[in-house]
């Protein structure tokens, strides 16, 4: 039996089957991206359950639309509306089986076989997965310190058939990397007359420590702009709730299609319940708790990197989210430190499966959410022990 | 904008717009598919919420395995086991995000364009739906009375890159029909050395009111046999939780993979909460309440259709289920029909969109599983009304 070309390109997760090395309770793990559990509201989850149930019976229970719960897609309107000023309706919206789906669905509505994908490189894992299965081109633009690379997002713009660019302009996965206010408009203007999406996955965006709240990219300028947003990261992961923005009707009734025959509808049980948590409770002093606490992981272990890794590994100094990203400019390969760290117990994640064009590279991600300081501070002076013997080993 | 060729193939759902128009409470609806509410445990499944955060904790608000939770796959092996002796193990059970992301997924997985898939015809409007979006080609199969006709198999056997075949061999959507013990045989012996995989999709398994439970065509029996499960017809549908069963390593890996692509993991909270719904609870005589409630409803329309519709009109006796298929042999089509019913404020679903090779059919599909006695006869006397109408015409 010949399984799909599709499933045959696609990677399983390289992160997913690092977990399962990982897990082991005397490993250090940098390598999830995992909220830290003081994110999940659990009691008012379980007060939000109570009265989702009791104000609305078996309903909750039930097929319920494709499209996603109607008092919930309004909700995101209004609050996008405040902070962004978008000018979006509950029609704007559509509920989705965590972003992931969102990724899953969009490729599946625009990407033909060999048709273009225009993406971060360093780019986000679960993207480059998802797509993969619509058996796109990737055309990799170079994630700078600013954004993207204007010079080599102008190439892949004359790229035949690219429909659309897959950015993380917040706190970017993997790299922490932030687009600055004017690298935003240079790419729009690059993009603004071209008859192509652009598509800003913002998960972390509420999460931000440093810095000012800068605006999207393309969102609320043109009807080709796509946001996505999720409760995962400051609600809960586990009931996979994520959203798709996007003003143009003819690709959300597309979308409603394509998610009618992924899944038919998402889960509605949890629709209502994360709807009943965001009118009944204070939000905003929730997300700032995750923040403060992400912060002071952040500071720490970039205190400990200062502290403890030779000058010439350089890392990002993220404004807000889940993570650093280091290059060794030492000759050693990611994978390489990466075999020599779990040997002792200290786990990250290598560059390599971020990266559509590229092996063998001598970057890697490091998560801070999930560790106290003191562990934090211990991991990282394990893996500068063996920045510094590759050292005295090259000297010698 | 070009979209992709498979999304402008894929017909958005023709039920979910019929019941747009039909959810008036003013419209007798035969049309729908819905449990009767009757089928959620609601109590039950609320204190199963509070059990499984009490008992668990931030953990099932957290990310999550791929495959879902293993003490609800191994529930789900040990059931099939018990009742049809199948050696599963916890690994070969995959959970989804309701029975149609299987659908899906599976497509994904076999499928390159053009490649086909063995289908019931009449069948499953979602599976048509799921399928459609990998761009096979169809080789409809007809169902008859006793199962799939056999000779039609024969030459869909010998078409080329035929994948897999598709039946849902109990309580048949949109039929009602189910396969007899002997045709089951007759396909398992046609089948048996060729190089293709048999989904049996089965959701409506548990909901048999007469006859005989009988052993599936071809699980057990060979390891490219796919059975699909859900608990969306006796627990519920709202929480989305489906299931894949299998004994393949390679398929179940490579399904693993799609599922990852797709949305990471099915919702953790619902899977816990129906892990700890059924362990904790009389699941038989729950389910045994949901059969005599549809035996009665489908009694009740059984004997209306006898009683008041023209003798040329024929249909189908399920033995459980939610379906009874009618067929009209007065020239009239079931869309015309249709029109005519929605003019009186009743609704049914003509055959149409449940071929993927014929239109302009002139049969449909009545779901008895919504409606009172009392409404099920109004409902029925007023179709007979609109078929005798069109004899006198036709005679004068």
């Amino acid at each position: 039996m010949q399984y799909s070309d599709r499933v045959l390109k696609t990677p399983s997760s390289f992160i997913r089957n690092i977990l399962k090395v990982t897990d082991s309770p005397n490993v250090i793990s940098f390598a999830g991206g995992l909220p830290n559990p003081v994110s999940f509201p659990v009691n008012q989850l379980q007060e939000a359950v109570e009265r989702a149930i009791s104000s609305n019976g078996a309903k909750i229970f039930q097929y319920a639309s494709t499209t996603g719960y109607l008092p919930l897609r309004q909700y995101i309107a209004d609050k996008y509306n405040r902070l962004n000023n978008l000018g979006l309706t509950a029609d704007d919206i559509l509920l989705t089986t965590g972003s992931q789906q969102a990724l899953s669905l969009i490729s599946q509505v625009f990407i033909n076989k060999g048709d273009g994908i225009i993406m971060e490189e360093p780019g986000y894992l679960g993207a480059i997965q998802a797509f993969t299965m619509s058996e796109p081109t990737f055309y990799p633009v170079t994630l700078e310190e600013d954004g993207l690379n204007i010079e080599e997002l102008q190439q892949a713009l004359v790229k035949p058939n690219a429909k659309f660019i897959y950015t993380v302009p917040n706190f970017q996965n993997p790299t922490g990397l932030t687009y600055t206010m004017e690298r935003r408009q240079e790419i729009y203007d690059l993009i603004k007359n071209e008859d192509i999406f652009i598509i800003e996955d913002d998960p972390y965006g509420e999460l931000r420590f440093e810095g000012d709240h800068l605006p999207y990219i393309a969102a609320g300028k043109t009807d080709k702009s796509i946001i996505l947003g999720s409760f995962s990261k400051t609600v809960t992961p586990g009931m996979r709730v994520g959203f798709v923005i996007c003003k143009n009707k003819e690709f959300m009734s597309h979308m409603e299609t394509a998610k009618q025959a992924a899944d038919l509808h998402s889960n509605i049980f949890s629709q209502y319940t994360i709807y009943e948590y965001l009118t009944h409770n204070d939000y905003t002093s929730h997300v700032k708790k995750i923040i403060d606490l992400y912060q002071s992981q952040a500071n720490v272990m970039l205190a400990a990197l200062e502290e403890f890794f030779p000058e010439n590994v350089t890392f990002t100094r993220p404004q807000g989210g889940m993570f650093i990203w280091a290059t060794l400019n030492n000759g050693m390969s990611a994978l390489e430190f990466f075999h020599k760290a779990m040997a002792v117990d200290v786990a990250f994640v290598p560059g390599d499966p971020f990266y559509a064009s590229k092996t063998n590279v001598n970057t890697l991600r490091l998560n801070y959410t999930n560790a106290t300081p003191e562990v934090i501070r211990e991991g990282i002076q394990r893996l500068a022990k063996i920045l510094y013997e590759v050292e005295v080993a090259e000297t010698v």
